[in-house]
């Protein structure tokens, strides 16, 4: 039998290249080699977006249209829509018992979260209960694997606490421990060149952007803010048209040929550029046309994510059904 | 139209005569003059029980028989069980949004329950939030009324609090501002003179108590411990002997009679507790009775709460629909 993974993202905008780099076409590889499920956690981007919940709409379509744009396969995952499983949150409330508020006070990655949104004097509860609902999502698809970058180690290790601290106080085997599974991330800065790319940074390559606008942006990539002219020799690292070069350039002779000739001062910015463009638009080209395919299919796509969260509500069901059992609580 | 009523207990015991005057007497005039709902409250009472759920499960049982001994009518109120109202769990994550974790801390009754138990520096995050939790009970069957004593009207005020913060930010009017329906409140002290009768204390008088029991109770029964000698003159002042005659013994002209001749001296307060236990067996005697029968009607009690719990199912599942629709995330 195939090993279940489940993975997933929040919807509050669109994807971009870090996205695809650091989980999408991940996911594309590992829905043939296990039963993935793919989460579209909308109660969880509610919690920070609550008086918003048109964006919180609209980026569940378009993530749906992302998904399929960069190939995944709605008949390989199963795509579920978290607002149409209860059970996760009857699973949550049963595994709220078995942490306490200290504990979640003390994640790190919560008080990083609650520091970026001035949030520390004044904590929406449904924020600051969303590490442990997130168990519930885990669990709730009894998922063998959660693949996460390094910095989300603690949470997959918090869920599979609560699952143990459950299963030994009712001395049962009902709540499976879950593995994280790291892979090779592969970090993407901003066009800007900050480590991270962010909407609210504005400094995102999207997958639904038009080639206009992937070009446009290409040529406002950073590169090194020393360098005045093309004959003056340049530097590599921090360099993120070299970066998206890396990460997108099959050609990977004229990769390592443009980053002598930089070093050398023997090519100038908008010929790396350009030709960086070529390469970004080979692999984007053909998400961005299945990403217009998309847009005609959403009906479609919404009612196939419908019924993964039917078949996802069933087997979570299931496990309530267990838990209730351990409770002494199954009438 | 009638209007709803939501009232309820957490099973974690037996009943005792405090309830029988706290609630359940008013409970009986309740159901014919209201739609009254009464929640079995399981799911909070796991929120400090989790490691006892034996001792939950038999008192769910207790509970129904106690509900049954009263003259609870099963088919005028509609008793129900709080696991079985995945709703519930729903409509909580939802409000989860619209309270803080500051908030719930400095909620005095938050405060004096975590002192009380010794959980101020490990709070259960399901204990923790379960104030809120509470406000899903009463949204999920959009009562109009919740019966309470003065001690918890903050509860029913965080809840109208809570769906007014809901309904504002979508503006919509989905959820519905209980009331507080305050009673006459009966304090029922114990029969050691503790000015609350508890399990812990082992100070009560149970509806399940038998005769003999009651007889060795109120044998026992705190008086005026000054008073050595029958023609020692005493104080009524919290004696409980008489307290109790005030709230069991329908012949005021005698307990006034036993009052006057207690601070005179002329009566022993073994006299003043043989017709104490007449009076309060004519009041428990039948309740005791009909106790009896609901042990063998355990299973068909039971049935009907879960008949109860489908209706409440369908109510608040409308109600979700309605806060989801508002949320956007109708599908």
């Amino acid at each position: 039998m195939k090993k279940r993974i489940l993975t997933g993202d929040r919807p509050t905008g669109k994807l971009h290249i870090g996205h695809y780099f650091g989980s999408l076409q991940n996911r594309v590889k590992l829905q043939d080699e296990y039963e993935q499920f793919i989460l579209v956690a909308n109660v969880q981007a509610l919690t920070d977006n609550f008086d918003n919940p048109g964006k919180v709409r609209e980026s569940i379509l378009e993530l749906l249209c992302d998904y399929y744009a960069v190939g995944i396969d709605f008949e390989k995952s199963t795509v579920f829509i978290q607002s149409e499983v209860k059970q996760i949150h009857e699973i949550f409330v049963y595994l709220s018992n078995f942490v306490t508020v200290q504990q979640i006070s003390h994640n790190p990655t919560i008080k990083t979260e609650l520091a970026q949104k001035g949030m520390e004097e004044s904590t929406p509860l449904g924020f600051f209960m969303y590490p442990v609902h997130q168990a519930g999502d885990i669990l709730a698809v009894n998922a063998d694997l959660v693949p996460v970058g390094k910095d989300q180690a603690p949470m997959v290790e918090s869920c599979r606490d609560l699952a143990r601290k459950f299963n030994d106080t009712y001395g049962v085997k009902v709540l499976h421990e879950p593995q994280a599974l790291f892979g090779v991330e592969k970090n993407v800065p901003g066009i800007d060149g900050n480590a991270k790319m962010g909407k609210s940074l504005n400094n995102c390559i999207y997958l639904s952007d038009s080639e206009e606008e992937l070009k446009a942006k290409v040529m406002k990539v950073y590169t090194d803010p020393k360098r005045i002219h093309a004959t003056d020799p340049g530097t590599i690292e921090g360099n993120v048209a070299f970066v998206y070069h890396d990460l997108f350039n099959e050609n990977k002779e004229e990769v390592e040929e443009l980053k002598k000739r930089y070093m050398a001062g023997t090519v100038g910015d908008v010929e790396v550029k350009e030709k960086l463009f070529v390469a970004m638009n080979k692999v984007l080209g053909p998400i961005r046309e299945k990403r217009r395919e998309a847009e005609g299919l959403k009906d479609d796509l919404l009612k196939r994510a419908l019924v993964g969260s039917k078949k996802v509500s069933e087997i979570a069901e299931g496990i309530v059904d267990q838990m209730k059992e351990a409770m002494k609580i199954k009438f």
